[in-house]
């Protein structure tokens, strides 16, 4: 991918920044890839985003991306969530899928370092061991070295080993609520191809965005909440709802966007007024 | 890039094979791009490879490649090697080695599952802080559970964090002989553009090719031998014999090939005569 020329200003790393809280973004796999063509990415959707994240110079910031058209349809194929079956056919699909999503984060990561970026991979895979899909451990150590360097790290939902599974997925949701937890994150945006969240589903057209939630209201969205995608075995948007009650309870802010339409990742980055979710603890 | 077609049977993995001990295979960086043409692969080269270490059918396999167009010129372009400088530059520099790298290890990945090699890439850097550019932590854990399961791990030389320099580069050199060691490896096999070591510079044209060598008689070549390569950041030949002592001197042969040609790498996996240098503790 030839990402377009990038005009944006290099980050700036001044000492006073490093005590910024980070902010947590996720970019949705619905938004930076074409869902229904395998293995097509959305280029233009993803250079536009690195440019928007260039502008909101958010001083401490962790990028997670999903799988979409990359990771999702092997994932699923090959039942790769489930863990090993012991063929080898299943075995040569975790490759697969990794391989996948490598190829999918290095076409992110080649348009953030574009606009200025200075992007680290960090493959999760290569350093997370989950324990029946939910990971256990700590990976603020490794964030924070990136973070106080003046680097952002760029992680992503991943095939992984799994202590009870042998292997599984570990969705970038569950890693985008970790990272924000155990960072102690001011904030989390969330970047989906919807303009946040519904009291009932959008696309059935009986939809009205909720502007502001609480704690409570989360979670009873989530018993409402059914799968909207067929190939989205991270759970779609009633996992992601569960997956978000742990960040909040801590306290921490979470704002969902349409990443589909410009300015508002780069307006949520910046905590300005912008059309989507925002969830409060109260 | 498109693999050929690969038609090497699937990878056996036999309850029998896990007892193993690994060989650990390293490509050249040379073999696997063309040196003098940045950010260009050797597709060819790539390929044949993949299919050879497929018919070599080794039942428990680690492989680390080298740099060579990808990440050397980066590497030295921003002196990565020396540690951060402070300079926003340099930052991303740190970015975009780590990028290029992730780029020629995504071709090498791809060719191996073509051919039906379940290989798997570990991102040095995602797992690994090095201490003034040594190598301080274990990866056998981590590498034991991939190799258990039958998947080929296939790390790389790799820009890295480290706690002395704030960042590095770690040679795919040292993560071959850490890899050997940490896993009471069975055989080093070195895959490199030479046929082997050589009494003086073959390029000179007065070499003679060394088949067997001590442990002994290698130190004495490590005194002896200069650099070789102007983008080759690591070393040279002179680094990669440094590099190997420590591995030789646990008692594991090290078998250096040239990987440019057809079928060595492959007799060399399998343990057949080869044209080469078998380097042995005595």
């Amino acid at each position: 991918m030839q990402a377009a020329q990038c005009s944006k200003p290099a980050r700036p790393t001044k000492a006073s920044e490093l005590k910024a809280r980070p902010i947590v973004l996720k970019l949705g796999g619905s938004v930076i890839t074409h869902k229904d063509v395998p293995f097509s990415a959305n280029e233009p959707a993803i250079e536009r985003l690195a440019g928007e994240i260039a502008e909101a110079m958010v001083p401490q910031l962790v990028i997670v991306h999903g799988g979409g058209s990359f990771g999702h349809p092997l994932a699923k194929k090959y039942v790769i969530k489930d863990g090993f079956n012991g063929k080898f056919s299943q075995l040569l699909g975790f490759s697969e899928t990794h391989q996948a999503m490598i190829t999918l984060n290095n076409m992110i990561l080649k348009a953030l370092i574009h606009c200025n970026i200075p992007a680290f991979s960090i493959a999760p895979s290569s350093t997370i061991v989950s324990k029946s899909g939910r990971m256990v451990a700590k990976i603020d150590e490794r964030l924070k070295r990136l973070l106080h360097i003046g680097l952002v790290p760029l992680l992503y939902g991943d095939a992984v080993l799994d202590s009870d599974r042998v292997f599984t997925i570990l969705s970038g949701d569950q890693l985008v609520v970790a990272a924000a937890i155990q960072l102690d994150a001011e904030r989390i945006v969330i970047g989906v191809e919807g303009d946040g969240l519904f009291k009932s589903d959008p696309k059935l057209g009986r939809g009205d965005l909720i502007r502001t939630c609480t704690l409570q209201q989360l979670k009873e969205l989530g018993k409402q909440s059914r799968k909207t995608s067929a190939h989205d075995v991270t759970g779609g948007m009633q996992g992601k709802i569960a997956e978000l009650v742990p960040a909040v309870e801590k306290g921490i802010t979470v704002t969902i966007v349409n990443a589909c339409k410009p300015q508002r990742v780069c307006k949520a980055l910046r905590g300005e007024e912008v059309i989507g979710t925002i969830i409060r603890r109260e």
